[in-house]
């Protein structure tokens, strides 16, 4: 399951580049504009390090866990600043206004995280509000831009962009369901990690929502402290699984996908478009 | 395990950040370089797509899987021209030749695994050849820079860059070790990726100098096609496992932490030194 989460590495320069099939340009060209975007990625991971406080991302001592916020706040700038620069450069107002747009959207989710860590009454809607930010609008934009910068027609780069959505949107919901089921070991964080840092996800919000009150009470009963208790987690962790809670957050995911893949049937049937429909596959294969 | 290699992620940056505490410059002087050392890390891997044709690299189909070579070559140069201009920012020639020695290194390693993919018949010395211009010429050079972009002493610097060799070579015998003992879900990829790929590491070198001649006998018959038969991979993996090659391969890689540990002594001792400590003790941890 980690392969899904590790394989998120390089996973937005294909998504730019295989977009730019789709246009009349050559692939080289979007080469910076690739770098980029996994740039803007590092960028936000190295500034969730500061804000999250999440001592172990992906396993090792984060640059922040390491020498404080300061750094890692000013590596994460430093990072953006680069991928600014490389966007700057394409001299396309739509594309360098799309990344502002993104930039702040994304800004606007991680407030919104902070402010509702530990919030147990939040609805599904909390939820999509948030990992659209977190992720899907990145990968969106990765499509978009990809496209825009291959000069692709606009309807075209208009439906990647929600393909983009759709597969961001299930990718991140996989990876909090992640977070429930998968170990330590396999995942490079603890089992429980983002509830212990007070992100209420989605198998969370479900409970509380859908589940019998004997259950709903129990949960709330247990995440009750602010920050939660540890065993309390993970007693928590124990009770969600009892529930539907995890089968009924994947359906969404799958929900997501296949919308994603019908986006996908309105593209012309290049190659791209091929290998676009694999990576919806990948992420819906590699749940278990 | 993955932890191990996933966390590989931001090492260079934090190792080039701590290095820099031995120094007179503040820590956001370090910014750019720690950058730099993360993109020349990041076009290894892209070109690695290239040479090693990994269709799995850490569980994403790669950027060259899914564009072939020409893509990945250009991409990996562009993220280290990034890298290349980043250092010359700092207008030190001696770290500018640092980089570009470590460059030539680097690229000679990947000739040489190239050239002796598939060979059996090679010693422990050719091993560690490889594996130091693979991984921890970097991570020693990102140790050097650091400390020298912050000016530290001479001797503190030189000191530092044992320190990172010795880490870096820990490193990656610990990950190659882990293409044997890992399972699939955990890494990445798959087991015996590596051996699949005609890489002939520590393990196989082991037991083909040795092991008892039977055992010896069966390996070479198992691996005697090119590329190596799959099935034949399994069982070479079960046989090696059978013998101490794991264990002395892991017993190598302690013997580099603990000289990596023995040069921080010689250190001023700041909190930055505690901090190598600590991640020296970590690679040693998280082995199992």
């Amino acid at each position: 399951m980690n392969l899904l989460k590790a394989g998120g590495k390089r996973i937005r320069p294909a998504f730019a580049l295989l977009s730019a099939k789709f246009g009349k340009e050559e692939s080289n060209k979007i080469i910076p504009l690739a770098a980029a975007f996994e740039l803007v990625h590092m960028a936000s991971l190295v500034h969730d390090d500061v804000i999250d406080m999440s001592e172990l991302r992906r396993g090792m001592p984060t640059v922040r866990a390491l020498e404080g916020n300061n750094f890692s706040l000013h590596f994460g700038d430093y990072l953006f600043g680069i991928a600014l620069n490389i966007v700057e450069g394409y001299k396309s107002q739509q594309i360098s206004s799309l990344l502002a747009q993104a930039s702040v959207e994304m800004c606007k989710g991680e407030i919104e995280q902070l402010s509702k860590a530990y919030e147990l009454e939040q609805g599904i809607r909390d939820y999509f509000y948030r990992i659209k930010r977190k992720t899907a609008l990145l990968i969106a934009l990765s499509c978009q831009a990809g496209a825009l910068a291959a000069r692709a027609n606009p309807q075209i780069m208009e439906t990647l962009g929600r393909y983009g959505h759709c597969l961001g949107m299930a990718f991140q919901i996989t990876d909090d369901v992640l977070d429930y089921i998968a170990d330590e070991e396999t995942m490079g964080k603890p089992v429980g990690g983002d509830l212990q840092l007070g992100l209420v996800n989605l198998p969370v919000i479900y409970v509380l929502k859908y589940s019998k009150p004997a259950v709903q009470e129990e949960l709330r009963r247990l995440l009750k402290d602010r920050p939660f208790v540890r065993e309390n987690v993970f007693k928590a962790i124990d009770l969600i699984k009892t529930t539907e809670a995890i089968e009924y957050s994947l359906s969404i995911a799958n929900l997501y996908i296949e919308k994603g893949l019908s986006y996908l049937e309105r593209l012309p049937n290049i190659q791209a478009a091929q290998t676009l429909r694999q990576i919806a596959f990948f992420i819906y294969n590699r749940r278990f």
